[in-house]
């Protein structure tokens, strides 16, 4: 695979360090999670856990191992330090500067591997007025602008259900570090890599940003209608609302022609997106007309056969049932060996040579101690010892 | 920086695949972007361009070189396959079974380069059902689920209004190939990697699809508030809005101090997340009650000492003029030689040694015909002759 002899250790907890470490395992590296002795990630006690083992933590953290450590023992920080010199990469989520007060800031790193690729994702970013505010989600959607485009046009802003700050957030950490390991591949030497929730989303603002920049005019909350393309959006079929986006002229003349609803060519009003634009309830208003009188299939099928994209909105359990989705394997089903069976979300990156695959099922906590502390030559006793006293 | 040396041919247009390629060339790539002699990326006219230079087009294509050339004529394809030779990654976004048609098919690619690492990527993935659809970034927020969980509870779905099923799989995109190109430095081996605009929003659903597998229960939209959290949400201080995010018992309680409401831990009904969560209305009630005392600045600040996470909901406007955006210099001001000043949006993730930076204004269309045919070995004639012919 493609990060094979690839280890990271990793420190991260909730959401958006383990989704940046989920993609590493899923990818073949071998990544040591580090877990609190008392409980390990807080994940491990949220969302449905059926089997007895929360879905929500399976699906952030297949192909992990577990140990547990307390870093606040002097002990647990000796037992990283040793496992950091035998690892590539190592990721936390903790805010600014607490690694430095753990002894492991950017400098103690390199004295104990000098090559070793280090990641630290933040709500605001390591430095700057905010950098100790404590962030979430949802603070993030705020406050980098992501919500205050989002929701209808007299509706207050809106935020995305899915804590995709989070998401986006340890994907960039993901994307920063494998980039980081290239060029140690071809330099030898390691380097820092931090992005933040906050950062994150405003680097997905896209051209609401870029035109606010070229005009200095804030955008328009929106709905569901495209804020530069008319028609473009929800349209109402007999059974139910389909989406239709048409992004340009020729898309939008396949479309008449698969409503054969060509006799609109001829209105002025329509003649270009700018003037469909400002008439936009009028062509919707048409549209709506012809889309009414047959249900949802009919049209997926004509406007797909016409070259218009389209689409359902899919419920969470209709997406699931989706042949397309199953096509792509996005709901996974692991045997896990204490649980039973677990549900996960599947691969979205996919490689044709060596796809990623579940290898290990999602980790009991600190299943993974005797082996890895076993590799650092620790002795059956030693490790009886550490776990006696608390520290594993 | 972190790609040096690495080559990238990038074939795509409009926004996922530039994307995509953006992180790359940020990293220190040399990418060469191939655009249609007949007016290139159409991103170039969109979006307003105050200085007749689209900020949209800028934003996604610094740090680019931009060739022209008809892939459609036989000697477009030649250059091409030639530009191959010398290249370490190729990027598209066309449709399932383009780059095939083309002769660039996977085979094609590995004959003419056997190293080379390629990238799609498509609506719905490389094969399944709806490979040959066409889709676009609406369409992928209606039938990736994530639409069907945004809004309010009797409200319709509602989408995010960037267009982030692009962004998401051009991120992913960037991400597998440089997970690629680890292997790559290992093995020797080039490799296919594909991600699809609905597979990556599907991706991003985290504990509303892992709840829904381990229940069969489809998540309820909840507009602002979260989920499985309260309270949680926007909150009415004197002079508009305040984002607040309290996610456990531990910053319930820092919040309940914070608002001088110590007395509501008495309240049976408030006692722990469940029964905060059966009575939102009237905890948010209780607790809006004291924010609407004061103005948004005095709570941010109270709840900022007090380690509760919090924030404004900023509008595009405000977020660039913030000063923690500004510090982690989400907005760059451009010098382009031809068109002047032209801002785009920063770089999200950050490198302790060699940082992102703009070493490449946005190209002008075909800029570098000149340097990168000449590399290849066309003389100044040959390349007045294609140019003359309408091929590049």
């Amino acid at each position: 695979m493609q990060l094979q002899g690839i280890r990271v250790i990793d420190l991260t907890r909730i959401l958006s360090g383990p989704f940046c470490t989920m993609f590493l395992a899923d990818m073949g590296a071998e990544v040591i999670k580090i877990e609190d002795p008392k409980g390990g990630d807080p994940v491990r006690h949220q969302g449905e856990a059926p089997n007895g083992y929360s879905y929500y933590f399976a699906s952030f953290n297949r192909n992990k191992r577990s140990i547990t450590l307390d870093l606040r023992a002097p002990e647990g920080k000796d037992i990283l330090r040793e496992l950091l010199k035998t690892a590539d990469v190592v990721v936390n989520n903790y805010r600014p500067g607490i690694m430095d007060k753990m002894g492991f800031g950017r400098e103690a790193l390199s004295r104990i591997k000098p090559d070793l690729v280090s990641c630290n994702v933040t709500g605001f970013g390591l430095d700057g007025p905010y950098a100790d505010r404590p962030s979430f989600d949802f603070i993030a959607q705020a406050m980098s602008g992501f919500m205050s485009v989002n929701g209808a046009a007299n509706e207050p802003p809106m935020r995305a259900a899915p804590p995709i700050s989070d998401l986006i957030a340890g994907s960039y950490a993901a994307m920063g570090i494998l980039a980081a390991l290239v060029r140690r591949a071809r330099t030898g030497q390691g380097e820092e890599v931090t992005t933040s929730l906050t950062d994150g989303l405003t680097s997905m603002l896209a051209f609401l940003a870029t035109n606010y920049f070229a005009t200095g005019k804030l955008p328009l909350r929106t709905g569901n209608d495209h804020a530069l393309a008319s028609p473009y959006g929800l349209f109402e079929a007999s059974d139910g609302q389909v989406a239709i986006a048409p992004s340009n002229d020729t898309f939008y003349d396949k479309l008449l022609v698969a409503l054969e609803l060509e006799h609109l060519r001829e209105r002025p009003e329509f003649a270009n997106n700018a003037l469909r634009f400002a008439n936009r309830e009028a062509i919707n208003a048409a549209l709506n007309e012809k889309v009414r009188q047959k249900p949802i299939a009919h049209w997926i099928e004509k406007l797909n056969e016409a070259g218009v994209p389209c689409g359902r909105v899919l419920n969470i359990g209709e997406v699931f049932d989706d042949p397309q989705t199953q096509h792509q394997q996005m709901r996974l089903t692991i045997e896990h060996p204490e649980h039973g069976r677990l549900d996960v979300l599947g691969f979205p990156i996919k490689f044709s040579d060596e796809p990623c695959q579940i290898h290990r099922p999602p980790p009991t906590l600190g299943v993974d101690n005797e082996a890895v502390l076993g590799q650092l030559g620790l002795t059956a006793e030693a490790i009886a010892s550490l776990k006696n006293r608390g520290i594993i």
